[in-house]
């Protein structure tokens, strides 16, 4: 019975998963209001707070509302705390990638993951537009769709393709790091630079051998928690952009197919501060 | 009569466009080969040369050999003249994105135009991953598959993505005003820089309103003939990243939604050289 735990919350989050993706589509045919978070560039729009509220509805009526606690990217955003306790938590990101939903660019995901004694048990990551359901329990290997998925074999680093984002902050301190280290990486030299848009597809690109790294500093603990598990179960790794443990909270992450693509990444990044998510809310 | 002139030739395209696709996906499934062309960088593999030879296979079967000319990526890297003349001439790249390919990140694009007089008179992209068929007739509006599509309206620069490349030649000099231009875009700002891998998708990409615009230099003819007169039937415009007008085998162009949107983009744009499609072949 013990190898089961948690396949009831891992299949219903897959079934919300989808069920919040179809909203998503539907929203993005009709007329998209959008108003400002913390700049002009960091956009959210009604939708990803229903969305966020449709998941989080769902969940507690399942599983009931004592039991487990919930960190949402847009709970966050109106004030609710940011701390993984050992209590079964459900880490939610309802719309990653909401410049692209906007712009109607084709990568927006859902990702919905799953943590105990701050332990991530699996992740969900629904990239709508494509219709592909990324998903991997802890031990149970990582899946796109019925397809079992591995991370790329590449061991060169100039075979590898690296994804990694500009971000939504525009100070030109962290600008002018973040390109430096692109173009550091772009002349090793490797195959290409992407990015998508969204650290959950991100992850899942890596996940399924279609780059060989995503790193970011920046990201929050609800764009990456699902893709996390999805990296390891697909055989990849998850390092912090120091080489040291990752860490989910620390808003920095490199994930890779292999240690050896990681660390050379790593020789490459500039590293610039990034306030952890769960640092002491400030007052307002 | 005179409305379906070109249509035969037309229809065609889009059949061929399709096969192609069809190949690159099966071949996509199994083991890729991957000799050096140029560089690391410039991949290109088997799939490339065979489906350049079924394209132009299957046009001169159709239309006879002696009437139309031919352009096509891997005949020219093989020696054959890259000229556009008064003559009916088909312009092809079988595989745009051929790292995409390579790496099976899911951009993958047949590119097919055609132009008399030197005048493009219709283009087909086939993007064959997502299976999304981008097609535009002069006169007669874009398409993908059977819905219309249109540029965005965004006039506004700050609510703009915008789409460039890295390109595949890692000189420093290039590469230095490549950053140094999407650094100064990005913190104009700009919603945010994506970049598809593939110069024929990301001209879809604006096409569709996805995104504002995009701007490359040292694309190829083949890359972005059959995009230019989708991009402009969908109500877009072409320019050379220095205000003047577009020219096909100047291997420099911005398409953007409106020229409000061009015209900014270019104000930021480091323009570095990059040798005519058309100047005279060096003896080997």
């Amino acid at each position: 019975m013990a190898e089961d735990l948690w396949k009831k919350e891992y299949d219903f989050a897959v079934a919300v998963a989808r069920k919040a993706g179809a909203v998503i589509r539907e929203a993005g045919e009709k007329e998209i209001k959008v108003c400002t978070k913390s700049s002009t560039v960091d956009l959210v729009t009604k939708t990803d707070e229903r969305v966020e509220k449709i998941i989080i509805g769902s969940l507690k009526e399942e599983f009931g509302e004592g039991t487990h606690c919930f960190i949402g990217e847009e709970s966050v955003a109106k004030g609710e705390p940011c701390i993984l306790t050992d209590k079964p938590t459900w880490i939610i990101d309802p719309v990653d990638g909401t410049t692209n939903f906007v712009h109607g660019f084709p990568f927006v995901a859902v990702s919905i993951a799953f943590a105990v004694n701050k332990e991530l048990e699996f992740g969900v990551v629904y990239s709508c537009l494509e219709d592909k359901m990324y998903k991997a329990r802890r031990g149970k290997g990582a899946f796109c769709d019925d397809d079992r998925i591995t991370v790329s074999d590449v061991e060169e680093i100039k075979k590898s393709i690296i994804i990694s984002e500009h971000g939504t902050d525009r100070s030109p301190e962290k600008v002018k790091k973040i390109f430096s280290t692109m173009q550091k990486i772009l002349c090793i030299p490797v195959h290409g630079l992407r990015g998508s848009g969204t650290a959950a597809t991100n992850m899942c690109l890596v996940a399924c051998g279609a780059v060989e790294a995503f790193f970011e500093i920046g990201i929050h603990c609800w764009d990456i928690a699902a893709g996390a598990v999805i990296v390891k179960e697909a055989g990849g790794i998850l390092l912090d952009v120091d080489g040291g443990p990752f860490d989910l909270m620390s808003r920095r992450m490199v994930s890779a197919n292999n240690k050896k693509i990681a660390d050379r990444i790593i020789k490459e990044i500039e590293i610039f501060p990034a306030e952890r998510d769960d640092a002491p809310i400030q007052k307002k």
